[in-house]
């Protein structure tokens, strides 16, 4: 944890290339993990930033630039010719290879993988480049130790140390037979631990999970997180191991996820940031901004359309904010905990008693919450006792229809294949307002027939 | 992917149990993964459960339990004598046998740990109980394997192997000085790579990334997530390894805090899950209703506070749902994205230039906003083209008043070490529903003069 990011550092490094002291910036950089090079390049220009990757091994900064946000590693690839961009490519792994492609219009692409010198490398390459981004054959990577059964221990390891050049962890040792069908897996432990003259077939592991190459990431991270697995194999329909997905890629995919969900919470459409120009700023946020405008101005015509309670029971109109924010706020909670038993795999049980049981929940909440605005509706705003009466029950009734909102459209979205967190978005929190106003003066009509 | 739970395989053991055919128990379960064990128990009673855990050997069951949700395994470990218990976290990591162990009460955690046989086990477990569960001393598994800088690979390989016995996954070689210092680590590569006769001190990599067991989870998880490490050393105040935090314990870190910063917004105060009990969804869902709730109520005495209003200028209040409405959600998406900023350690600039910022793009969404409602509430609701100005203009009032109360509560949060992620929940929204109204009223009374 030696390397600190100053000011002092960047000013120093932005001193060297301006008068094109390359040695003096080779020495500063020499050893500086490539996550802390790329800090280095955020904090830049984009013209410095260029120099630097051109100028520090490719080694370090093929996986720096792998950190960066896309946008700006874009930028910074626009500036390097198609051989340079190939050399930085040969020095990632398949999966992050193709990430990195997967970013540039593909006149550039074929012009890259032209320049791309080793040929195996270049085919692994073109062939992932097939698989759909969101699938195991999208994040699995090429690299990885593969062993044949028929091998003896001693010829394993001889075989294992050209192999593990190419890979840059060494998570699992992968066994296959003489068709590359998957068989098993071979642990560092066992391997250790072994006669030099056994066969691999008496000490591997016939009990190996894996996933098939069109797999989603989902069914993929699921499987990982339960089996706590560092790395998965991906074999084909047939079987044919293909390559390996490993833990940090579910990481990312996992934390991306969360992200999406939280974004969708708070009415964010895209992956935005703090220091993301207005315009795509604009773009994320005026759109949910909308539907909550129409949500209101559809909360206007009701009012509008009940107008006579203006004259005749002009006091009901002061709880609309009351009965709007218990009615949102109630949706956004029962939504919330059906996307994460979604989620966790966790939702058991029928829908039935689950109905029952989001009433009995609903009914304990509403029956709190309207006791005690019943009580101080009439004695600090001097609402008459059936006044009273009739926004009670109207904040039971809110409150049941609100969770019941709450619960099934998720249900129903994810039954339906779409992402169940939208539910806990504007759209929906928007309808929970406008129902509820709705249940709320419809309930007020009947009770007090105005 | 062999398993899968059916109702057939659940009925077929309860059936087992309920006759004591032991022998079809263990034939049928014969290695089946703790993970899919662990969905068993999750499937059958308490009593059938515990059952299954004393029939079936401790190695599966401790880490099946492991896996279940806390308040079942303490359930079924009521069931369970100390010994039987103690015999559960033989088989556990440290780590884990801690998390275990801390839900016990005092008594009974004496008496298990009185009843492990490893001495050593028992030792780590006692030493581990101190630290905080937050920190790398509560997140650290005493099991790895360390060598000495002066051993031979040959030597070292042998040792090794001893040590791996304990260790479930080897996932790397850290090298120590004679006083037991962190020094390096040996990567598994090198090791089958090196001559027999080399010296450890020759191979190894002296450049390793360590935390102090002091370290909160978030500064590790932070640390192994920007180095890609899958597993990091853990020493103490003078450089003394004590133990190691691997990647699955962060994973679920992660997972719990993304959850944590989800349940926030939705306006969740406890971990709960949609199977728990109505008392336990009640406790975790009422407290923020009812801050929903004091809300609509101080909102509603705002609005009786204009009360020439209802004579003078009646259209205003249909409004005030979309008044209401937009300051929330925007109040919300300020907050989120300034939140998510704070969590990925992306949020840079000073104070004026971000302050500018949200009141440019607030000024973007608001004068969109406003215009649209300023044209449909003149030409559908029939306001006054001032009353329509009034409109336009609060709802540009409290779009950036809400940005500005969005954007700087989770700064000011994060400053004094509060979770930043509380500005999402529904206090900070029903505070900009509050703000937004009352601005809403003065605003127009400013320009219409009732």
């Amino acid at each position: 944890m030696a390397f600190e990011l100053t000011e002092d550092l960047i000013e120093q490094i932005e001193n060297f290339i301006e008068v094109g002291d390359n040695a003096s910036i080779l020495e500063l950089l020499n050893e500086v993990h490539h996550a802390d090079i790329a800090e280095i390049l955020d904090e830049v220009t984009t013209e410095e930033a260029t120099y630097l990757v051109k100028l520090l091994d490719s080694e370090t900064t093929s996986e720096a630039l792998m950190e960066l946000d896309e946008d700006y590693r874009e930028e910074i690839l626009d500036n390097l010719s198609p051989q340079e961009i190939a050399d930085e490519l040969n020095e990632l792994d398949t999966d992050d290879a193709v990430d990195f492609l997967s970013e540039l219009n593909e006149d550039i692409q074929r012009q890259v993988i032209d320049a791309i010198e080793d040929e195996q490398h270049a085919q692994d390459i073109i062939e992932m480049l097939r698989y759909d981004e969101d699938s195991a054959g999208g994040l699995m990577a090429k690299e990885l130790v593969r062993v044949r059964e028929t091998w003896t221990v001693a010829g394993c390891v001889r075989k294992m140390r050209a192999q593990a050049q190419n890979v840059t962890r060494v998570h699992s040792v992968y066994v296959v037979d003489k068709n590359d069908h998957l068989i098993g897996r071979l642990s560092l432990k066992d391997l250790l631990t072994a006669e030099a003259k056994s066969k691999i077939s008496d000490i591997y592991i016939p009990n190996v999970d894996s996933v098939n190459v069109h797999d989603t990431a989902e069914d993929v991270a699921r499987i990982m997180q339960k089996y706590d697995l560092e790395a998965v194999p991906v074999v084909n329909d047939s079987g044919v191991l293909l390559g390996r997905v490993t833990v940090d890629d579910i990481l990312d995919f996992i934390r991306d996820e969360a992200d999406e969900d939280y974004r969708m919470a708070a009415g964010i459409s895209q992956v935005v940031e703090a220091d993301d120009n207005l315009l795509k700023l604009t773009r994320a946020r005026l759109p949910w901004l909308m539907i909550g405008m129409f949500g209101g101005l559809s909360a206007a015509s009701i009012i509008t359309g009940f107008n006579s309670i203006f004259e005749t029971f002009p006091k009901l109109l002061v709880f609309v904010p009351l009965i709007q924010a218990t009615a949102g706020n109630v949706g956004v909670q029962s939504s919330a905990i059906v996307v994460q038993g979604l989620a966790n795999d966790s939702l058991k049980g029928n829908i039935v008693s689950r109905l029952l049981k989001e009433c009995a929940l609903a009914l304990i909440n509403g029956v709190s919450i309207a006791t005690v605005v019943l009580i101080i509706s009439h004695f600090f705003f001097g609402t008459t006792y059936l006044e009273s009466i009739s926004i009670g029950i109207a904040i039971i009734a809110v409150i049941i229809l609100a969770a019941l909102i709450g619960t099934f459209i998720p249900i129903i979205l994810d039954k339906k294949g779409i992402d169940p967190a939208v539910a806990t978005g504007p759209f929906i929190t928007t309808s929970n307002d406008v129902f509820g106003i709705l249940t709320y003066f419809l309930i007020a009509k009947l009770i007090l027939g105005f």
